[in-house]
């Protein structure tokens, strides 16, 4: 078995233990919005997720840990029986946090020993799915830690090294020519299935800008009455900001007249110029509207990416998350994984700075729902 | 003046009467479902837009008919003011459905004084506007009609001459090439903003079914336990049918083990051949799963309509409604009219037997939220 | 047979139908709001109690006005079997109004003749019993137009001969002795059931005001801050009127700075001597504390009645409904009557202008739940 | 100071630490159903109310432990200012729970130097008062322990003293004469303000049992179809078991076709002679009237007491919580005490085995909402 494997896994699993390991015990359970998990049970599904479709199938006499958890931290419910009580992640007090632990260290433990002693390609391949997997849940626990710590009264802080870069060069425009383009996935590495089936794509003329939108870019649309101008909304966007008495991006606060913001070290000053994160779609196309310019497309994004500095947040597109030509699930339980989401979402391209390092491509496409302002997401601009 | 527009003209605002003829005054005004708009509200609405966009500013001294109608049959709330009400459309029982009918002879009398004596093409163009809006209006109409009396306990017999036409040949896949095809509108006809901006788009090859899939293919679904597979849905559509208990198409009843359904002249035994419709587009896409095929994207759809039969039923794709490149929002009120819903909504394309004659094309865009059922809608496969 | 009987049941039938003569037929059908009933129910539903309880057992040979009226206007839902479609009020638009008045005319005739032919003190009972119930939707009747009229966005006039009296003298209020009272009805006249059992009460020394509050008095509570000020509210109560922006009685509208009301008659300036009224418990009660005083219990409202007058508005009361020593229910489905109400509402006393004549006495317990505002209810204090 | 006063403090501030012992800190921090607030929430609440309305007024120099703490734990919402962010319950993590065990150390700590150094009568009928809210709060932290526990999947026991004890005696019925009963506390012992206020209540004659019902005797109640028989309901009562579902008391689950609930230990066998608890009003009328008894009032209840024995659980009444004659606020935020809730309540006499010793008298007035299950309710016919 190639050592570069087990290394990857190991380092993998103990980066989702090293963000947690500022949290207190009781941050560990809550769950504050639907959105949102309670960071115990990242920690137990992105385990059970080994445990389930490669320990309990290729390991010899392999004992599950506990019978409940295989239950309680699946999220494929669908798949499995009902049992007297459905769970409920965020009443969810029991098993303990320190059992959790346990559980992860045990899984860890076991498939370092399989992957050691008894490994194939087709192991090899489920590990790096389940490593991409607890990746991916490693950015969601900084989505929601953000939103658990950033929800208290007492605005806490947390001590991590999630920290968003500065933007450097001036802004400027990159053109792009007509013509037929390649997109999707190409090569042997890993990527989802979501991005495979590469194909043509007919771009038209367009120029995309170098640099995200910024937290005083931002505020000036504030102050412009961006938020109370229907005339630059989606229907639905301008009834959800209404309905939500949404006039700021999550975690911003007035206080005493003046804008403050919790980034993960307590209520601060807004930096005007750090990338305007937490905004939802609908912000970003107002946004948009309002500087008489649009989002890109995943397809022109994709194409042009080579040419900007990209990384800081995941960027709103104006595509629709929607399957390639070719798209095929694949079988069983896995095959739920993301054609079930194929509707009613949009895409973010690029990566943020709470992405696991080498876990971010150019053909990684993101997807949340238009009101979605938890996640690290940021605006890009084209004309 | 050319007398075509004023015929046209007459016989749209005649057409619309005609469709309600058979209600009686109690159908008039309720509102069941959010979605349903109350016949007398699409009766003044129309009439209010030649009145508010034409007649207000080109008619000298027009005399409005009254000024709480432009108040009250008004969509665009957001660009008026607020009053002491707003209005609510379901419980507005005054103005009573006859004084909606004076306003349109007063508003269709006073338009046609217009067009002959004192017109123009900035007129004509918006006379041909409010044509198009009428008959927009006419079909929504026919959908709420049907919902309206579908949902009554009697399921009363609406004597309408609406019917869907049969499907005559057998069922085969017609294959188009790969390549760059044009999409859009072109030509100096009356077409929507959202069709304009003709562009380029790459298509792989495909094929696509030269029918619709019919009552007995779907009952075959059903039968088949295609609602309870939750395998073959988004988890989205998953969710809202399982939250709104539906097993089965909207107006189909099973009475005594047998599926019946309502069609406009009462509860009628399911007819095998009829094209299915009054489905979701959750449920056109389950179908599509069940089958190992799938919808096509509306840009398949403009280019293969050529060589296939369409018209009975507006036709799901697999489309997001999104903006054509170039798109770009008129000024003013209007402008409201078609970029503020592109976003979580589905495209449909063709027409269907409620369509107004002429009123359909194969680069019309029509687009409902994935979950609406009420429209005409039906199945077209690809792969 | 006595012809008082049928001189009451046809001045009953008619009185219903002279109540509802100004609507106009869109007016009959719409619920605005769940308490709400369209007229047209309620036309049927008095009706359909005669036919069920009385013509469909007593009359030989009856032929019942429609089979499907006797479930769609029946309100004891839980007593019938369910249908494919269960009627929902608020979108019955079929029968129409004119067959519902053919309805009416059916059992109005075929009654007298029941009546005149062949009656009997069991079944006279049942008629009296049908006229009361006649009688308390006559009442009804004047709640809803006044809600379904009064929101319409104009307002409209409505012609009816109800008018709320003036008060006449100076206030001053009422002292009752403590002791042994006597609650409930006595006799052999018409009661319901739930002011029979009379009973032995208690009561300790009070006082209690010979008027009821006025529109004056009210509109210094509001300018006083009353609404603002969460002391004088039940938590129950403070939530409602937060929850539902409340800030003054239902159909009061600060119209340029100025308190108007909608009273029949279309929006005009509050009298402020007439009593306030389409207020709920909660508001009285506020009203009560802010004034340092309380409402009076129903049995002190009982004792002191025939000291003062009343019949203006209904009274909330500080009791809660609650069945007498010795309450039973009636066996059969108009057992269903008024037991199972007898939770979660309060009493109101005496009677208001919309009560029938002689349908009202000092022991009739009238009940609503304590945000309800629609029914005619004012405010008397005691101390 | 009288050291009687000062055991009594420490003893209850010990008790109500003793009783959340076995708790995990995961269990500390969730709120799964709104009537249920978080353990640490009790333990922080209760010891604010100690600091707020003793130490920050008598004690000099008094240092609060923590501004925010004042904000956090106060139920009185309405009383106090808003914060940037309102505190909800449920997902408040911060605080950790060691710090509200600190918190609880340092003021225990302070209010005994102050009533070893400075008392006063009125310092000491704060005391009393304060040691008697802490004592409620014991019986609600046992309520919600239960809640939380009781709905985890995995049923954990917990180690507790609580448990009900056996009805020993035979079934009889006692019977209480006809005459005028004096009702309310008298004494000089502390009780709640809503005790207050002795006055007569006029009581016909009535029986009513010596024991509580069996879980046996409830059981009897479903398998004959209580939950399904709409008669034998209140309106609202049906309409609430319908919705939710409800067709056995609360932690009642049947697990293969046997009936088994959650008693602290773990999910067991119901056991048919225990008295059944955690039901509803609506439960306990229902029951009632399938009986062919009622409930007690709060009036007979008081009067019996003496007569049989009490104290296994709270008992519904069919009495609605309501202020006695001459009950007053008293002023300031203590007012809010009782009588904002006298709505919509209705009243439990006697006590539980969760009540604190000492805590409860005959006179005691507790009271919920007719559709809570949570707390340990049980039912006694009355006839």
């Amino acid at each position: 078995m190639e050592s570069e494997l087990i290394d990857l896994f190991k380092s993998t699993r103990t980066a989702t233990e090293e963000l947690c390991e500022p949290l207190k015990t009781e941050d560990y359970s809550v769950q504050p919005f639907v959105d949102v998990s309670p960071p115990k049970w990242h920690l137990a599904h992105s385990t059970w997720f080994f445990e389930q479709f490669i320990l309990a199938k290729y390991r010899q006499n392999y004992k599950v840990f506990d019978d409940d958890f295989s239950f309680l931290f699946n999220s494929y419910y669908n798949n499995v029986g009902e049992r007297v009580l459905r769970p409920n992640r965020g009443n969810m007090t029991r098993p303990a946090v320190s059992e959790v632990y346990e559980y992860r260290t045990y899984v860890t433990t076991a498939l370092i020993e399989l992957l050691e002693s008894n490994s194939s390609s087709e192991i090899e391949e489920l590990v790096r799915l389940g490593i991409n997997h607890e990746q991916q849940h490693q950015e969601l626990l900084a989505y929601d830690i953000k939103y658990i710590l950033g929800h208290q009264p007492t605005f806490p802080n947390f001590d991590t090294k999630l920290k968003l870069r500065a933007q450097s060069s001036p802004t400027h425009f990159v053109a792009i020519k007509e013509g037929v383009y390649d997109i999707g996935f190409e090569g042997n590495d890993f990527c989802f299935d979501n991005e495979l089936g590469r194909h043509k794509v007919f771009l038209h003329d367009f120029e995309i800008s170098n640099k995200l939108i910024t937290n005083g870019e931002f505020l000036e649309f504030i102050e412009a009455g961006g938020y109370q101008n229907f005339n630059l909304w989606h229907a639905e966007g301008w009834d959800h900001i209404e309905k939500n008495e949404i006039v700021a991006p999550m975690y911003w606060h007035k206080v005493q007249g003046k804008w403050m913001y919790y980034q993960f070290n307590g209520l601060e000053e807004i930096e005007l110029e750090q990338p305007v994160m937490n905004i939802s779609f609908y912000e970003a196309f107002a946004f948009a509207e309002w500087k008489g310019m649009r989002l890109p497309t995943e397809f022109e994004w994709e194409v042009a990416s080579d040419l900007f500095d990209w990384g800081h947040l995941w960027e709103w597109t104006n595509s629709a998350y929607l399957p390639y030509p070719n798209f095929s699930k694949q079988p069983g339980a896995l095959g739920e994984y993301n054609g079930k989401f194929m509707v009613s979402q949009m895409v973010l391209r690029g990566g943020s700075f709470a992405t696991a390092p080498n876990h971010s491509r150019k053909t990684y496409r993101n997807f949340f729902h238009p009101s979605c302002r938890w996640q690290f997401g940021g605006i890009r601009l084209a004309k």
